[in-house]
Protein backbone atom coordinates (compact mmCIF):
# COMPACT_ATOMS: atom_id res chain seq x y z
CA UNK A 1 0.00 0.00 0.00
CA UNK A 2 1.81 3.19 -0.78
CA UNK A 3 2.42 5.79 2.28
CA UNK A 4 -0.13 8.48 2.64
CA UNK A 5 0.45 11.85 4.61
CA UNK A 6 -2.75 12.62 5.84
CA UNK A 7 -2.77 14.31 9.59
CA UNK A 8 -3.47 12.07 12.05
CA UNK A 9 -6.42 12.29 14.24
CA UNK A 10 -5.78 12.01 18.45
CA UNK A 11 -9.21 11.49 19.84
CA UNK A 12 -8.81 12.08 24.21
CA UNK A 13 -10.46 12.40 26.97
CA UNK A 14 -9.01 14.78 29.40
CA UNK A 15 -9.98 12.44 32.31
CA UNK A 16 -8.16 9.21 30.85
CA UNK A 17 -4.81 8.48 32.33
CA UNK A 18 -4.01 6.70 29.24
CA UNK A 19 -5.17 9.57 26.92
CA UNK A 20 -2.38 11.08 28.94
CA UNK A 21 0.04 9.13 28.56
CA UNK A 22 -0.33 8.75 25.11
CA UNK A 23 -0.70 12.27 24.62
CA UNK A 24 3.09 12.88 25.84
CA UNK A 25 4.50 10.68 22.94
CA UNK A 26 1.76 10.92 19.51
CA UNK A 27 3.55 14.26 18.11
CA UNK A 28 6.94 12.52 18.39
CA UNK A 29 5.74 9.21 16.25
CA UNK A 30 3.81 11.55 13.94
CA UNK A 31 6.95 13.71 13.15
CA UNK A 32 9.44 10.56 12.82
CA UNK A 33 7.20 9.44 9.96
CA UNK A 34 6.41 12.79 8.58
CA UNK A 35 2.79 13.20 9.76
CA UNK A 36 0.79 16.22 11.53
CA UNK A 37 -1.33 15.63 14.56
CA UNK A 38 -4.95 16.59 15.07
CA UNK A 39 -5.98 17.10 18.93
CA UNK A 40 -9.31 16.37 19.37
CA UNK A 41 -10.87 16.04 22.91
CA UNK A 42 -14.10 14.69 23.38
CA UNK A 43 -16.10 13.48 26.06
CA UNK A 44 -15.72 9.57 26.39
CA UNK A 45 -18.42 9.00 28.96
CA UNK A 46 -21.26 9.95 26.14
CA UNK A 47 -19.42 7.34 23.60
CA UNK A 48 -19.22 4.78 26.74
CA UNK A 49 -23.07 5.19 26.81
CA UNK A 50 -23.06 3.88 23.57
CA UNK A 51 -20.84 1.20 23.60
CA UNK A 52 -22.31 -0.10 26.47
CA UNK A 53 -18.17 0.27 27.71
CA UNK A 54 -18.00 1.41 31.98
CA UNK A 55 -15.59 3.21 33.27
CA UNK A 56 -12.30 0.83 34.15
CA UNK A 57 -11.73 2.20 37.92
CA UNK A 58 -15.02 0.99 38.95
CA UNK A 59 -14.95 -2.63 37.35
CA UNK A 60 -13.31 -5.41 39.90
CA UNK A 61 -9.79 -6.91 39.35
CA UNK A 62 -9.33 -4.75 36.22
CA UNK A 63 -9.53 -1.32 38.19
CA UNK A 64 -6.50 -2.95 40.52
CA UNK A 65 -4.33 -3.96 37.04
CA UNK A 66 -5.42 -0.80 35.49
CA UNK A 67 -3.82 1.39 38.30
CA UNK A 68 -0.50 -0.55 38.44
CA UNK A 69 -0.60 -0.71 34.84
CA UNK A 70 -0.94 3.24 34.08
CA UNK A 71 2.20 3.56 36.76
CA UNK A 72 4.47 1.10 34.75
CA UNK A 73 3.35 2.59 31.29
CA UNK A 74 4.01 6.30 32.89
CA UNK A 75 7.76 4.82 34.16
CA UNK A 76 8.55 3.12 30.52
CA UNK A 77 7.98 6.98 28.98
CA UNK A 78 9.97 8.29 32.05
CA UNK A 79 6.70 10.91 32.37
CA UNK A 80 5.13 11.92 35.92
CA UNK A 81 2.71 10.30 36.76
CA UNK A 82 0.05 10.39 40.23
CA UNK A 83 -3.25 8.76 40.15
CA UNK A 84 -4.92 12.21 41.23
CA UNK A 85 -7.97 13.02 43.33
CA UNK A 86 -10.69 13.11 42.61
CA UNK A 87 -10.55 10.89 39.65
CA UNK A 88 -12.21 10.30 37.48
CA UNK A 89 -13.33 14.05 36.25
CA UNK A 90 -16.18 15.69 34.18
CA UNK A 91 -13.87 17.08 31.38
CA UNK A 92 -16.39 19.29 30.20
CA UNK A 93 -14.51 22.44 31.14
CA UNK A 94 -11.10 21.95 29.64
CA UNK A 95 -12.25 20.29 26.50
CA UNK A 96 -14.36 23.86 25.85
CA UNK A 97 -11.29 25.61 26.84
CA UNK A 98 -9.66 23.49 24.10
CA UNK A 99 -11.95 23.94 21.68
CA UNK A 100 -12.31 28.06 22.05
CA UNK A 101 -8.13 27.85 21.76
CA UNK A 102 -8.56 26.10 18.72
CA UNK A 103 -10.83 28.28 16.54
CA UNK A 104 -8.17 30.93 17.72
CA UNK A 105 -4.83 28.79 16.75
CA UNK A 106 -4.53 24.73 16.85
CA UNK A 107 -1.23 25.31 18.17
CA UNK A 108 -2.32 27.30 21.76
CA UNK A 109 -5.05 24.37 21.75
CA UNK A 110 -2.21 21.72 21.98
CA UNK A 111 -0.23 23.75 24.62
CA UNK A 112 -3.25 24.02 26.78
CA UNK A 113 -3.93 20.06 26.20
CA UNK A 114 -0.90 19.13 27.40
CA UNK A 115 -0.28 21.88 30.42
CA UNK A 116 -3.80 20.24 31.40
CA UNK A 117 -2.98 16.84 31.25
CA UNK A 118 0.13 17.68 33.30
CA UNK A 119 -1.35 20.11 35.42
CA UNK A 120 -4.05 16.92 36.57
CA UNK A 121 -1.88 13.68 36.32
CA UNK A 122 1.50 15.17 37.22
CA UNK A 123 0.54 17.88 39.87
CA UNK A 124 -3.12 16.87 40.94
CA UNK A 125 -4.64 20.06 39.83
CA UNK A 126 -8.28 19.25 39.56
CA UNK A 127 -8.97 20.64 35.72
CA UNK A 128 -12.51 19.92 35.89
CA UNK A 129 -13.06 23.23 37.46
CA UNK A 130 -14.03 26.38 35.16
CA UNK A 131 -11.33 28.51 36.95
CA UNK A 132 -8.32 25.73 37.24
CA UNK A 133 -9.04 25.13 33.51
CA UNK A 134 -8.82 28.92 32.28
CA UNK A 135 -5.65 29.48 34.41
CA UNK A 136 -4.12 27.19 32.12
CA UNK A 137 -5.70 28.31 29.06
CA UNK A 138 -3.65 31.50 30.77
CA UNK A 139 -0.02 30.19 30.27
CA UNK A 140 -1.02 29.80 26.38
CA UNK A 141 -1.03 33.32 25.31
CA UNK A 142 -4.73 34.53 26.25
CA UNK A 143 -6.54 36.25 28.61
CA UNK A 144 -7.39 33.70 31.74
CA UNK A 145 -10.60 35.70 32.33
CA UNK A 146 -11.21 35.96 29.06
CA UNK A 147 -11.19 31.83 28.65
CA UNK A 148 -13.50 31.55 31.96
CA UNK A 149 -15.81 33.97 30.05
CA UNK A 150 -15.78 31.81 26.93
CA UNK A 151 -16.35 28.61 28.24
CA UNK A 152 -19.49 29.11 29.43
CA UNK A 153 -21.42 30.70 26.22
CA UNK A 154 -23.35 28.27 24.11
CA UNK A 155 -20.92 28.69 21.34
CA UNK A 156 -18.24 27.13 22.86
CA UNK A 157 -20.25 24.49 24.57
CA UNK A 158 -21.40 23.44 21.38
CA UNK A 159 -18.10 23.39 19.94
CA UNK A 160 -17.48 20.41 22.78
CA UNK A 161 -20.77 18.65 21.85
CA UNK A 162 -20.02 18.70 18.36
CA UNK A 163 -16.75 17.16 18.95
CA UNK A 164 -18.27 14.38 21.37
CA UNK A 165 -21.13 13.30 18.21
CA UNK A 166 -18.10 13.57 15.46
CA UNK A 167 -16.17 11.19 17.61
CA UNK A 168 -19.39 8.85 17.64
CA UNK A 169 -19.88 8.88 14.22
CA UNK A 170 -16.68 7.97 13.91
CA UNK A 171 -17.26 4.59 15.66
CA UNK A 172 -14.64 6.12 18.63
CA UNK A 173 -15.84 4.74 21.74
CA UNK A 174 -12.59 5.01 24.06
CA UNK A 175 -9.44 7.14 25.12
CA UNK A 176 -7.21 7.33 23.68
CA UNK A 177 -8.17 6.83 19.66
CA UNK A 178 -6.20 7.53 17.42
CA UNK A 179 -7.67 7.48 13.43
CA UNK A 180 -4.58 7.35 10.92
CA UNK A 181 -5.63 7.01 6.85
CA UNK A 182 -9.46 6.10 7.86
CA UNK A 183 -7.92 3.23 10.15
CA UNK A 184 -8.66 3.26 14.08
CA UNK A 185 -6.75 2.17 17.25
CA UNK A 186 -7.57 2.01 20.55
CA UNK A 187 -5.90 2.61 23.48
CA UNK A 188 -2.19 3.77 24.01
CA UNK A 189 -0.89 0.32 23.93
CA UNK A 190 -1.10 0.38 20.37
CA UNK A 191 0.95 2.36 19.44
CA UNK A 192 3.45 0.15 18.63
CA UNK A 193 0.98 -0.75 16.06
CA UNK A 194 0.09 2.91 15.29
CA UNK A 195 4.05 3.19 14.06
CA UNK A 196 3.63 -0.09 12.54
CA UNK A 197 1.11 1.33 10.42
CA UNK A 198 2.64 4.55 9.17
CA UNK A 199 6.17 3.23 8.71
CA UNK A 200 4.69 0.31 5.74
CA UNK A 201 1.56 1.92 4.52
CA UNK A 202 -0.75 -0.11 6.45
CA UNK A 203 -0.86 -4.15 6.85
CA UNK B 1 16.33 -5.51 38.16
CA UNK B 2 18.02 -8.69 38.29
CA UNK B 3 16.56 -10.62 34.88
CA UNK B 4 14.68 -13.64 35.97
CA UNK B 5 14.09 -17.18 34.66
CA UNK B 6 10.97 -18.55 35.54
CA UNK B 7 8.24 -19.69 33.16
CA UNK B 8 5.77 -17.18 31.53
CA UNK B 9 1.97 -18.01 32.42
CA UNK B 10 -0.09 -17.96 29.05
CA UNK B 11 -3.63 -17.58 30.05
CA UNK B 12 -6.28 -18.32 27.65
CA UNK B 13 -9.47 -19.38 26.66
CA UNK B 14 -9.85 -20.93 23.63
CA UNK B 15 -13.28 -19.01 22.22
CA UNK B 16 -10.76 -15.66 22.57
CA UNK B 17 -9.57 -14.55 19.02
CA UNK B 18 -7.12 -12.52 20.39
CA UNK B 19 -5.78 -15.62 22.64
CA UNK B 20 -5.93 -16.92 19.40
CA UNK B 21 -3.46 -14.49 18.10
CA UNK B 22 -1.63 -14.58 21.29
CA UNK B 23 -0.83 -18.39 21.18
CA UNK B 24 1.03 -17.87 17.70
CA UNK B 25 3.46 -15.35 18.83
CA UNK B 26 4.08 -16.42 22.64
CA UNK B 27 6.49 -19.53 22.71
CA UNK B 28 8.57 -17.39 20.40
CA UNK B 29 9.11 -14.67 22.62
CA UNK B 30 9.77 -16.80 25.76
CA UNK B 31 12.04 -18.86 23.62
CA UNK B 32 14.41 -15.36 22.27
CA UNK B 33 14.73 -14.22 26.56
CA UNK B 34 15.28 -17.58 27.66
CA UNK B 35 12.21 -18.26 29.00
CA UNK B 36 9.38 -21.23 29.15
CA UNK B 37 5.87 -20.59 28.73
CA UNK B 38 3.29 -22.19 31.24
CA UNK B 39 -0.15 -22.27 28.67
CA UNK B 40 -2.95 -22.39 30.91
CA UNK B 41 -6.51 -22.81 29.58
CA UNK B 42 -9.93 -21.14 31.66
CA UNK B 43 -13.59 -19.69 31.44
CA UNK B 44 -13.31 -16.29 31.01
CA UNK B 45 -16.68 -15.89 31.36
CA UNK B 46 -16.56 -16.73 34.83
CA UNK B 47 -13.91 -13.87 35.71
CA UNK B 48 -15.85 -11.96 33.27
CA UNK B 49 -18.53 -12.17 35.92
CA UNK B 50 -16.52 -11.27 38.71
CA UNK B 51 -15.24 -8.28 37.18
CA UNK B 52 -18.45 -7.31 35.21
CA UNK B 53 -16.95 -7.00 31.36
CA UNK B 54 -19.37 -7.88 28.74
CA UNK B 55 -18.15 -9.99 25.69
CA UNK B 56 -16.49 -7.93 23.15
CA UNK B 57 -18.44 -8.18 19.88
CA UNK B 58 -21.87 -7.76 21.99
CA UNK B 59 -20.84 -4.19 22.29
CA UNK B 60 -21.69 -1.47 19.89
CA UNK B 61 -18.76 0.75 17.82
CA UNK B 62 -16.42 -1.41 20.07
CA UNK B 63 -17.74 -5.09 18.63
CA UNK B 64 -17.23 -3.95 15.16
CA UNK B 65 -13.51 -2.44 15.98
CA UNK B 66 -13.14 -5.93 16.99
CA UNK B 67 -13.62 -7.29 14.40
CA UNK B 68 -11.72 -5.58 11.80
CA UNK B 69 -8.63 -5.36 14.40
CA UNK B 70 -7.95 -9.02 14.56
CA UNK B 71 -8.26 -9.58 11.50
CA UNK B 72 -5.65 -6.93 10.58
CA UNK B 73 -3.72 -8.71 13.66
CA UNK B 74 -3.73 -11.69 12.20
CA UNK B 75 -2.80 -9.83 8.45
CA UNK B 76 0.24 -8.29 10.90
CA UNK B 77 1.28 -11.62 12.49
CA UNK B 78 0.79 -13.35 8.81
CA UNK B 79 -1.47 -16.57 10.40
CA UNK B 80 -4.84 -17.24 8.84
CA UNK B 81 -7.63 -16.19 10.42
CA UNK B 82 -11.53 -16.22 10.00
CA UNK B 83 -14.39 -14.62 12.62
CA UNK B 84 -16.37 -18.32 13.15
CA UNK B 85 -19.67 -19.42 13.22
CA UNK B 86 -20.86 -19.85 15.78
CA UNK B 87 -19.02 -17.39 17.69
CA UNK B 88 -18.30 -17.16 20.75
CA UNK B 89 -18.49 -20.92 22.09
CA UNK B 90 -18.33 -22.51 25.28
CA UNK B 91 -15.03 -23.32 25.50
CA UNK B 92 -15.51 -26.10 28.72
CA UNK B 93 -14.81 -29.18 26.20
CA UNK B 94 -11.32 -28.10 24.79
CA UNK B 95 -10.44 -26.57 27.78
CA UNK B 96 -11.32 -30.04 29.96
CA UNK B 97 -9.57 -31.97 26.67
CA UNK B 98 -6.09 -29.82 27.44
CA UNK B 99 -5.50 -30.64 31.18
CA UNK B 100 -6.64 -34.37 30.91
CA UNK B 101 -3.31 -34.36 28.23
CA UNK B 102 -1.70 -31.79 30.57
CA UNK B 103 -1.99 -34.36 33.34
CA UNK B 104 -0.31 -36.59 31.19
CA UNK B 105 2.52 -34.83 28.97
CA UNK B 106 2.80 -30.73 28.48
CA UNK B 107 3.94 -31.03 25.38
CA UNK B 108 0.67 -33.05 24.21
CA UNK B 109 -1.54 -30.31 25.72
CA UNK B 110 0.51 -27.45 24.26
CA UNK B 111 -0.20 -28.93 20.62
CA UNK B 112 -3.55 -29.97 21.44
CA UNK B 113 -4.07 -26.30 22.04
CA UNK B 114 -2.25 -25.13 19.10
CA UNK B 115 -4.08 -27.56 16.98
CA UNK B 116 -7.84 -26.49 18.73
CA UNK B 117 -7.02 -22.72 17.98
CA UNK B 118 -5.95 -23.47 14.39
CA UNK B 119 -9.40 -25.62 14.08
CA UNK B 120 -11.52 -22.96 15.16
CA UNK B 121 -9.72 -19.62 14.08
CA UNK B 122 -8.27 -21.10 10.79
CA UNK B 123 -10.70 -24.27 9.70
CA UNK B 124 -14.01 -23.27 11.68
CA UNK B 125 -14.70 -26.24 13.10
CA UNK B 126 -16.99 -25.95 16.22
CA UNK B 127 -14.00 -27.01 19.24
CA UNK B 128 -16.91 -26.72 21.47
CA UNK B 129 -18.33 -29.97 20.47
CA UNK B 130 -17.09 -32.68 22.72
CA UNK B 131 -16.27 -34.84 19.92
CA UNK B 132 -14.25 -31.90 17.86
CA UNK B 133 -12.23 -31.42 21.03
CA UNK B 134 -11.62 -35.56 21.47
CA UNK B 135 -10.90 -35.55 17.34
CA UNK B 136 -8.17 -32.77 17.66
CA UNK B 137 -6.81 -34.85 21.52
CA UNK B 138 -6.51 -38.20 18.64
CA UNK B 139 -3.82 -35.83 16.32
CA UNK B 140 -1.55 -35.75 19.86
CA UNK B 141 -0.77 -39.10 20.61
CA UNK B 142 -3.69 -40.23 22.21
CA UNK B 143 -6.80 -42.84 21.69
CA UNK B 144 -9.67 -39.74 20.55
CA UNK B 145 -12.15 -42.12 22.10
CA UNK B 146 -10.16 -42.08 25.41
CA UNK B 147 -10.17 -38.36 25.79
CA UNK B 148 -14.02 -38.30 25.07
CA UNK B 149 -14.47 -40.26 27.90
CA UNK B 150 -12.07 -38.75 30.15
CA UNK B 151 -13.81 -35.15 29.50
CA UNK B 152 -16.95 -36.38 30.72
CA UNK B 153 -15.76 -37.70 34.25
CA UNK B 154 -15.41 -35.25 37.69
CA UNK B 155 -11.83 -35.26 37.90
CA UNK B 156 -11.26 -33.66 34.37
CA UNK B 157 -14.14 -31.21 35.11
CA UNK B 158 -12.71 -30.19 37.88
CA UNK B 159 -9.33 -29.98 36.79
CA UNK B 160 -10.86 -27.02 34.49
CA UNK B 161 -12.98 -25.81 37.38
CA UNK B 162 -10.03 -25.19 39.05
CA UNK B 163 -8.37 -23.66 36.59
CA UNK B 164 -10.42 -21.00 36.26
CA UNK B 165 -10.51 -20.41 40.19
CA UNK B 166 -6.97 -19.74 40.10
CA UNK B 167 -7.33 -17.36 37.55
CA UNK B 168 -9.67 -15.41 39.18
CA UNK B 169 -7.20 -15.63 42.56
CA UNK B 170 -4.46 -14.31 40.35
CA UNK B 171 -6.37 -11.22 39.12
CA UNK B 172 -6.57 -12.84 35.44
CA UNK B 173 -9.65 -10.82 34.73
CA UNK B 174 -9.17 -11.06 30.29
CA UNK B 175 -8.14 -13.46 27.61
CA UNK B 176 -5.24 -13.90 26.71
CA UNK B 177 -3.65 -12.46 30.16
CA UNK B 178 0.07 -12.89 30.21
CA UNK B 179 1.69 -13.16 34.02
CA UNK B 180 5.79 -12.74 34.26
CA UNK B 181 7.66 -12.40 37.29
CA UNK B 182 4.07 -12.10 38.94
CA UNK B 183 3.76 -9.07 36.59
CA UNK B 184 0.31 -8.77 34.90
CA UNK B 185 -0.14 -7.90 30.98
CA UNK B 186 -3.50 -8.39 29.55
CA UNK B 187 -4.14 -8.62 25.50
CA UNK B 188 -2.49 -9.61 22.74
CA UNK B 189 -1.65 -5.66 22.15
CA UNK B 190 0.44 -5.63 25.31
CA UNK B 191 3.15 -8.55 23.43
CA UNK B 192 5.56 -5.90 22.85
CA UNK B 193 5.07 -4.77 26.58
CA UNK B 194 5.77 -8.52 27.74
CA UNK B 195 9.16 -8.68 25.69
CA UNK B 196 10.60 -5.58 26.80
CA UNK B 197 9.83 -6.45 30.21
CA UNK B 198 12.14 -9.78 29.70
CA UNK B 199 14.67 -7.82 28.36
CA UNK B 200 14.69 -5.44 30.63
CA UNK B 201 14.37 -7.56 34.01
CA UNK B 202 11.77 -4.81 34.89
CA UNK B 203 10.27 -1.08 34.38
Amino acid sequence: MAKKNGPIEFWFDFSSPYAYLASTQIDDIAEEHGRTVLWKPFLVGAAMKVSGNIPLLNQPLKGDYVKRDAARFARLYGVDFTLPTPFPIASLAPTRAFYWLNGQNADKAKLFASLAFSAYYADGRDISQPDEAAAIAGQCGVDAGAALAAIATPEVKEMAKQATQEAIDKGVFGSPFIIADEEPFWGVDRLWMVEEWLETGGF
